[in-house]
């Protein structure tokens, strides 16, 4: 890969890098490829090879790995591994920046950040949604948060991985973005595969089926902004239609996957949701008023 | 609108629409536009004005609206609403095409396909997806199904109002289609509205978030297909990550939304089938595996 004036090799920065699983070694290789001067460490030592061969530095210990590069990326398994590695670093990371690239919540990045700021180190959190071929070349998304002046001074590195968007000094709020995209991906595909089960003891093409609902589902993203814009005013307008129109499908589609024996957890729950929305005088207004009737317990304390 | 060679006004050709609402409207409105005689009528007569006045002719009746012409569109509220309106056409649709899009299930369409042999019609049953102002011109998906020699002689009028597809001499597989595409829309719609709950309570942008999400779920729609084809084959490549990575994330974003107070009854769904996939051996496996553990209860009869 050659390099543009954009991602412009560095052969004096360096990097490191702890955590060489299929992410983590995405990352190295990336970095290495990009002219960097990286230095690996990864639990099981052997994984260093591959990133040795194409020109990085094997560090013995996290410590030392840390100490060879102004910057230290993570990226292991979860957050639990990283509460490991960070144990053994203490008293070696100050003056250093620490991005932590491991998927994981935002009470945790924010926990990570308190114990990087005693430790006298600056902090960044980022979250990839993406696959580790792709790291570097492909469409990977990369919402970081934390320190805005590590940031500015590292957003080319950064930027080597992916597309980078900064959310903040709130060392929580990628991983806020990171936590709601995964779980809304989840309710797509979770939904889709109990569908899929509905589509085959119907007996008819699933693969048909999923080819013209991703055309569906391609259209329907661009109502999401909408439907945001909707509970953020308070004013629901019929996205799909009146409320009054689309329940009186439902006891249909419930009874369907019923007879068939297809779970319908979310079908009963919108079917009840919009029923009480119609009776609050609602039927006129769209789906995204159904926000109004989701509680939520607290706001959350930091 | 002028008519392209596609979808040449027929002044001989004559269509019945009975139901006005603001999709029966919207469907009578295409017709008259595309120059075909079009017969109307409405439970309540007030909305056949702006039909009449736009050249439609009103009938006074059910059976006179269908006497008018080879082939009647019926779409009204829900099932129940076909049902009444059927009964007030015993013995006064012998020789004619019923085309019912009202939405419904397949069964509701198979009984009606039913009713319409033993009165000696021929019938389609048909679906729309899309918004009344999008009927003849926007984005309409219209899956049909029933007699294909009905379909055959009448496909050029129900291209008038969007872009069909022909699912077969099943009466109800139109419906399966529709009811599967619904229902899987509204699961990324409600969790799509429990995520927005998340994020707003977390004080971040939800119109940003919303945006940013739409481009992720437009790249996943993608993937839709490559999951039902892993179903078919019952191959599961790990599509978003290996299980055993993706499953790690979770009890940190169930934690979260916990924390939060809002509900997770899809990702601890989630969750449980990933800890049994991975129980089973398939951690090294995708998402679309988990669709080995969703029980079906039965085969439907017909
Ligand atoms: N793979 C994907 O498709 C993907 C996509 C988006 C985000 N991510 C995220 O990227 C991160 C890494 O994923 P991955 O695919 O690289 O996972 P992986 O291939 O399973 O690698 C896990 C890494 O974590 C290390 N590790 C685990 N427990 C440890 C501990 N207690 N102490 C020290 N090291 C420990 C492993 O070391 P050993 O080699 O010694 O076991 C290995 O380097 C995860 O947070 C994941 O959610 C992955
Ligand atoms: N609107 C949308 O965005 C949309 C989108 C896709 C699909 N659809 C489907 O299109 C169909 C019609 O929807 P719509 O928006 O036109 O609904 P609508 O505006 O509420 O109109 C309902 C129609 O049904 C008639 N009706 C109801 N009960 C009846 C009965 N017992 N006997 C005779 N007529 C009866 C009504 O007659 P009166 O005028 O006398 O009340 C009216 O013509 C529904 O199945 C809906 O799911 C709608």
């Amino acid at each position: 890969m050659t390099a543009t004036t954009d991602t412009s090799p560095r052969a004096t920065d360096a990097v490191t890098v702890l955590g060489l699983g299929a992410m983590g070694s995405a990352i190295a290789a990336a970095f290495v490829e990009r002219g960097y001067r990286t230095t690996v460490w990864n639990r099981t030592s052997s994984k260093t090879a591959p990133l040795v061969a194409a020109g990085a530095t094997a560090a013995a210990n996290p410590a030392d790995a840390v100490a060879a590069s102004p910057i230290t990326v993570i990226c292991l398994l979860d957050t639990a591994a990283v509460d490991a590695v960070l144990d053994s670093l203490v008293g070696a990371v100050a003056g250093k920046v620490i991005v932590d690239l491991t998927s994981g919540g935002p009470d945790h990045a924010r926990a990570v950040a308190r114990w990087a700021e005693d430790q006298g180190a600056e902090h960044l959190d980022g979250k990839i949604m993406s696959d580790p071929p792709d790291i570097g070349s492909g469409p990977v998304t990369l919402p970081v948060s934390g320190s805005r002046r590590a940031f500015e001074a590292h957003e080319q590195l950064l930027r080597e991985l992916g597309t980078v968007t900064y959310h903040g000094e709130d060392a929580g709020a990628a991983a806020v973005e990171f936590m709601a995209q995964v779980a809304a991906c989840y309710e797509l595909l979770i939904g889709f595969l109990h569908t899929v089960a509905l589509v085959r003891a119907e007996g008819a093409d699933t693969v048909g089926f999923a080819e013209r609902l991703a055309e569906t589902v391609g259209q329907l993203a661009g109502l999401l902004p909408t439907m945001a814009h909707a509970v953020e005013t308070g004013t629901y307008p019929p996205d799909l239609g009146p409320l009054d129109v689309q329940a009186a499908l439902m006891p249909d589609l419930i009874a369907h996957r019923d007879a068939i024996g297809v779970e319908s957890v979310r079908m009963r729950e919108v079917r009840e949701l919009m029923d009480r929305r119609i009776a609050d005088g609602h039927g006129d207004e769209g789906f995204s008023g159904l926000f109004e009737l989701l509680a939520v317990a607290a706001t959350p304390e930091r």
